[in-house]
C-alpha cells in the first residue's frame, strides 16, 4: 500500500518562520512523522511540496498506477484550484484532504474547498495531527 | 482524562435502517469502539444521544467540571443550532466536531457549521472512523 | 393501512384563539375529521401534536414498522428543521406535507421547506381541507 | 358551479411520450377523470390546453362571468409568467394551482411560482391525483 | 408624424373590471384620449393591444417604416420579455415606456424593466395621464 | 394651486458645463419654462436648488401648509437619501419625481429610488421635458 | 398587572462561568432585580428559563389568560426560531425583547431577530439593565 | 437523416435592418446555406422562424417522429423560456443550440441559457458560421 | 454628569403632523421629559435637532470634553451615515442609540444601523419611552 | 495561415483514463485530427498542452507574430484564470474557445468563462468535434 | 498649476484625539506638508475641510476654472456619496483620491468607493504619505 | 535598505504591444526608473517578472532575510491568488501593492484584491508613477 502525500504552497515555510501562527513543527518533521506512522500502519509514504499549481497537477497525474491513495493539504489552492480538483478526479485514487488550521473557523473564503467535492473526507484544525489522522483515515479506507 | 461523546438527532437509527446510506455500523458499535479506543488512549469515554436540541444543550452545560473535552456529531443541528454552539462556547471545553459523511460534498446547506466556529477541528467523511480519529485528535490535543 | 398524522408547533392553539387568523376549526375537530375520512378510505389514523422539534423527530422514528405513511404539518419547523427532514428520510415512509395557509403567498422565509425535499407532495392553503386532501393523497399513493 | 381547468405548455404530451418521467396517464384521461369527479361533486368542468402564454391569458380573461373558479397547472409558465398571474388576479375568480411533480423537490428555479401569490392554495407532487385533489379543494372552497 | 401605441397583456380589461384597482377608465377611453391629444399635437396615433408576447414582437417589427415612434405599456412583459426589448432595439424607432401604476413603489420584481434599457424614457404612476404625458414626450422628442 | 419645485445636487451646473452630457439648457431656463407652463396650467411655481441633503429636507418640511404639491429631481440623493424620502412622507403632499436622464438605462445603482416609494409617479429620460411633463402630471393629479 | 419573563438557552450559566464575557451577574440576581423593580412598578413578575425551544413555546402558550405581557430574552433562538415567534404572535400579548449584549454589533447572523417582527420593541446591549429597562418599557406600555 | 432548424424571435429581421449589428446576411441566405450544407452532409433540412414562444413549443412537439435532431437559435427566449426547454426535453431529440453573437461576452443576463441544460452542445459567436458548424455538429452526433 | 441628546432629520416634525403615525408627542415634550428625568437621575441634559448630516457630525465632535455621553436618535441617517458613526467613534464617548418605532419590524433597509456598531446599546419601538429608557441606560452605564 | 492550439490542464489524460467520462479519444488523436483538418483547410496547426497557468500565459505571449489565431481549450483555467484572459487580450490574436463537454449543463461554477469575454466565439459539448468545429470557425474567421 | 485639497468629515479631528488610531499628525501639519511639497513641485495648494456633503459639493463646483486638479480624501463619504462623485465628474478636473488607512483591508463596506469611478487613481494606507504621494501623482499627471 | 520589486503576469509585454492600452513605457524602462529613484532614496532595488503564480510565491519566500520590503504589482493574480497573499503574509515583510490602471474603475472583478488584505497600502491608476510612488511609500514606511 503506497501513499502519496502532497503539500501545497507555502507549507515549506512551516516551523522556520512565524512559529506563533504556524507552530514550531517543520515540514521535515511532519514528513518524518508520516513515514514513521506509515511504517506502523504498513504503508509506504512518499512526500512532495510545491508552490506551483501546475506541478501539483503533474504530480497527481503521475500518481496514477504508482500509488494507492493521495493525502493532500492543498493550502491556498484549496479554495481556487479547479485544476487540482479535476486532476484528483481524473486519476480515480482515494483522496483525503487535510488542513493544519480549522478552515471553517477562519475567513469566509477559506471555508470553500474544491477538493472536498471529490475527497473521501476532510480533516482540519489539528496541526500536525491533521496529517497523521488523515494518514490513518486513508489507510483504513484502503483496507476496506 | 474524561471525554463526553455527544450524538445528535437521528444517529440512534444507525445501522438498523437504510444500511446502504448510513452503513451497517450501529450506534452501539460506534460507542463500543470509542470506549475500547478510549482505554487504549488512557481516557474514559461517556456517550449520549438525543434528538432534542435542548437536551443536547443541557448535556453540554452539565459537562462543565465533569469532563475534559467534548466529541460531538451534531448531525442536523450542525447547520442550524446557535444554541448548541453557544453552549459549547460557554463551557470552555475543547470540542472536536465529527461527521460520518463528507458534509462538504453534499447539499449546499450541509457545508455550513455553527459548531466549527468554536471547535478545535472538524473531521468528516470517514464513517465510524470519523469518530475514532476524532477521539484520537481530542486526546492528543488534551495532552498538549 | 395505518397513517400517522403529525402536527407541529402552535397548532394546538387552533380555533380557540385568533379565529380571524387561524379559523374557528380546532385541532380536535381536524383530528376527528381525519379519523372519519380515514374510516371512509379504509385506513386507521393516529394523531400527535408537539411543540418540540425533538419530540417530533422521536415520533417519526417510532413510526417505522408501525405505520405505512406520515401526514405532517410541520408548521414553523417546515422552514428550519433539517432534523425532522432527516428523520423522515431515514424511516423511508411516504410523507405528505400539508399547510393550513398558502405558504407560497406569505413572507419570503415561509416558502422554503426542508420537508418538501423528501415528501411525495405538498398541499397548502385550504385550511382543514389541506389535511383531508392530504389524507386522500397519501392513501391513494399507498394503494398504488 | 362551473370550473375551468387550464393546462399549460407541454402537458398535451402526457402519457404518449416519456412515460418513465411523465407517467402513462394521458391528458385525455386526466380530463375524463376530472369530468367524472366533477359530476360526483356536482360541478361542471371545462378543460383547455395551450402552449401559448397569450392564449392562456385570453382564456383566463374569457372565464370571467362564465366560470366560478379556475383549476390551473401552469407548467413551465408557473415560474416566469407575470401575465398569467396578473390575468388570474384581474378576473377575481378563486384559483387552485396544481402540479404533477413536487416542484419544491426539483431544480431551484422550479420552486418559485408567480401564480401562488394569488391562488387559494397549491397542490404538487401527486400526479393525476394533484388535479383530482385540486378539483375537490376548489369545489369545497366555492361551497363555503 | 405617426405614432404606434402598444398595450401589453391584460390591459384590455381596464375599466370594466376591478375599478378599485385599475380605475374606471377603459382602454377605449385611453385610446380615444390619445387620438384626441395626437390631433392637438399634430401626429396620427394607431393603437394595438395583445396578450401575446409574440404578437407584440410582430407588431413592433411591422412598425418599421410605417411609424416614427412607439409608445408602449408592456404591462407584465415589462419585467420578463427580452424578445420585446430586442424587437424594439432592432427597429430603431424612438420608444417611450409608460405604466399606469408606479412600478417602482410596488413588488420588487415589478421595478425591473427590460424595455427601459432601450427606451428614451419612462413614465409611471399617473393612470391615463401616463399615456398622455408619454405621447407628449414622444412627440416632443421626435420634433427635436 | 401652488407647486414647489426642488432641484437636487449639481443641477445648478446645468447648461454651463459639459453640454454634451447634460444638454445646453440651464437651470434658469428650466425654471423659466416651468413658471411659464405653470401660468398656462393655472398654478404658481416656486423653485429651489440645493447641494445639501439637510437643506432639501428643511425645504420639504417648510412646504407643508404653503404648497399643494412638490415636483422634485433629487439627482444623486435619489439613490441614497432616506431622510428626503421620510420628509416627503411626513409632509403628506403629493410628490412627482423627475429625472433628466433615463435612470433605468444607466448604472445599476442609479435605478433604485428611495423617493419613488412615496411618490405619485416618476418620469425619467426626457431632459427638460421630464420637468414639464412632471408639472402637468402633478397639476392634473391635484385637480382630481 | 402580571408579567412573564422568559430566558432562552444558556442564560442559566450567567455569572457562574465566563464572567469576563457574560459579566458576574447571575440569572438569580437578574430575576431578583426584576421582582424588586416589579414591586416598585406595581406588577408581579414570574420567571422561567429553558434550553428547549419547545418548552419555551409551551410556556408562551400557557401565558395566555394568565399574564398581561411577556418580557423575553430568546438568546440563541432569537435568530432561528420561527416557532417562538409564531407562539408569541398567537397569544396576542405585548412582547418586549431584550438582549444582554448589543446583538447589532456582533456577528452578522446575530443581528436578525424573528421575535422583533412581532415585538413592541427591542432593547440590547445594557447587560442586566436591558432586562430592567425592558420591564419598565413593558409596564409603561401596558398602562397606556 | 432529417434536421429541423428553429429560429427564435426577431431573427426574421436579419440582414435587412441594422446590418452593423446583425451583419448583412439574411435569414433566407442562412437557410439556403444550411440546405446546401445539408445536401453535402447527406441530411435534409427544414427551417422555421417564429416570434412566438408557444409556436416554437408547438413546432418542437410536432418534430417528434418526423425529425432526427433539432438545431435551434432560441434568441431572446434562450434566457427566459422554460417552456421551450421542457418541450425539447420531452421530445427526446438531440438538440444543438447556436447563437450568432458570443452570448458569453455580452450583458450578464444573456449568458444564462435554459436550453443548454438539455442540449448536446452550444456554439456562439460566429455569425452564420454558428449555424453551419451547428449543423455539422448535429449530423456528426447523429451518425455516432 | 452631562448628556448630549441628538435628534436626527425630520424629528422636529413630531406631534404636529401625522399624529396617527408619529404619535401626538412633540419634540419639545420629549426634550422636557428628558430634562425632568435627567434631574431625577442627577445628570444635566442638552438637546439638539438637525436635518443635516454635517451639522450632526459637527455637534458630535463638539461634544468631546463637554459631555460625558451621547443619546442619539439618528432617524434616517441611522441606515446610511458612516460619517456620523465615524464621528461617534472618534470622540470616544459612550453612545446610546434610540428609535421611536421598532426599526426591526419595518422595511428591510431600516433594520441596518451604522451607529449600532459603536454604540453601547440600542432601544427601539417604545415611542417617547425609548428616549427615557435610553437616558436611564446611559446614566446607569456612566455610573459603573 | 498558422494556428496555435492550446490544451489546458489534465487534457493530457484524455482517452487513456476514465474513458466513460472523457471518451476514448486521446489528445494525440485530437492533435492528429486537427493537423489533418488543418491541411484540408489550408492552415498549419501547432499544438501545446500544459498543466501550468504560467506556461500557458508564456505560450500565448510567444504566439504573437508567429501565429494568426489561437484555438484554446482552457479546461479548469477557463473559470478562474484572469491571467490567461489578459494574455489573450494582450496579443490581439483572434481566439476561439472550445470545450469537450457542455460546460453550460454542468456544475454552476463551470458555466462562467473569463476567456469568453475576449473570444470570437465559444463551442462546447461535442467532444473531439468541438475542436474540429473550432478550427473551422477560426479559419473561416481569419479568411474574412 | 493650482491644486485644491479637500478633506472629508471627521478629518479635522486628526492628531488631537485617538492618536493610537489616527496617528499623531494633525490636519494642520498635513496641510503644511502639502503646501511645502507643493512649492517644491511648483504648484500652489489650497485646502478645505468640511463635515458636510453639501459643502464639499459646493467646493468642488467652485473649483472649476480656479484650479487645475483636485486631491480629495472623501473619508466616510467615499462609500455613500453619489453627489460628490457626480460633482467631481461634472467639473471635469483630474481627481486623485487618497486615504490615510488601507480601506481595502478594513470592513467590507469601506472598500467600495464612488469616487474611484471617476478618479485618475487612488492611494490608500500610507498615513500622511498618502496625501504627499497623491500630490506628486496629481502634479505629475497634470504635467503630462 | 533593499527592496524587491515583483511584476505579475503579462507585465513583460508592456510598451512593446498595445501601446494604446498599456502605454508606451516598457518594463525595462520602469525597472530603470525604479533603480534610479532607489539610488536617490538610498535603497537598492531588485526586480523580477513572472507569468507563473508558483514562481512568484517562490520569489516572495526567497525574499525573507534578503530584502527589507516588497513592492508588487500582482496584475491578474491580484484578484485570484490566495497563495501569493499567504506567501506575503508568511515572510512578514512590509508590502506595497501597485497597479498601472485604476482597478477600482474597471470591471467589477478587478476591484477585489487578496493582496490588499496584508499590504501596508495600495496605489493604482498612475501608470509608471504608481511604481515610483509605491517605492517612495515603501522607503518612507521602512524609515519609520
Amino acid at each position: 500500500m503506497k501513499i502519496l502525500v502532497l503539500h501545497g504552497p507555502n507549507l515549506n515555510l512551516l516551523g522556520t518562520r512565524e512559529p506563533a501562527v504556524y507552530g514550531k513543527v517543520t515540514l521535515e518533521e511532519i514528513n518524518a512523522a508520516l513515514l514513521k506512522l506509515g511504517e506502523e500502519l504498513g504503508c509506504s509514504v512518499s512526500t512532495l511540496q510545491s508552490n506551483s499549481e501546475g506541478e501539483l497537477v503533474d504530480a497527481i497525474q503521475a500518481a496514477s498506477g504508482k500509488f494507492d491513495g493521495i493525502l493532500i493539504n492543498p493550502a491556498a489552492y484549496t479554495h481556487s484550484s479547479i485544476a487540482i480538483s479535476d486532476a484528483l478526479s481524473a486519476v480515480s485514487l482515494p483522496v483525503v484532504e487535510v488542513h493544519l488550521s480549522n478552515i471553517h473557523g477562519r475567513e469566509e473564503f477559506r471555508s470553500k474547498s474544491f477538493v472536498a467535492r471529490i475527497a473521501v473526507g476532510q480533516i482540519s484544525g489539528f496541526g500536525i495531527d491533521s496529517y497523521l489522522l488523515g494518514l490513518r483515515a486513508l489507510c483504513s479506507y484502503l483496507k476496506k
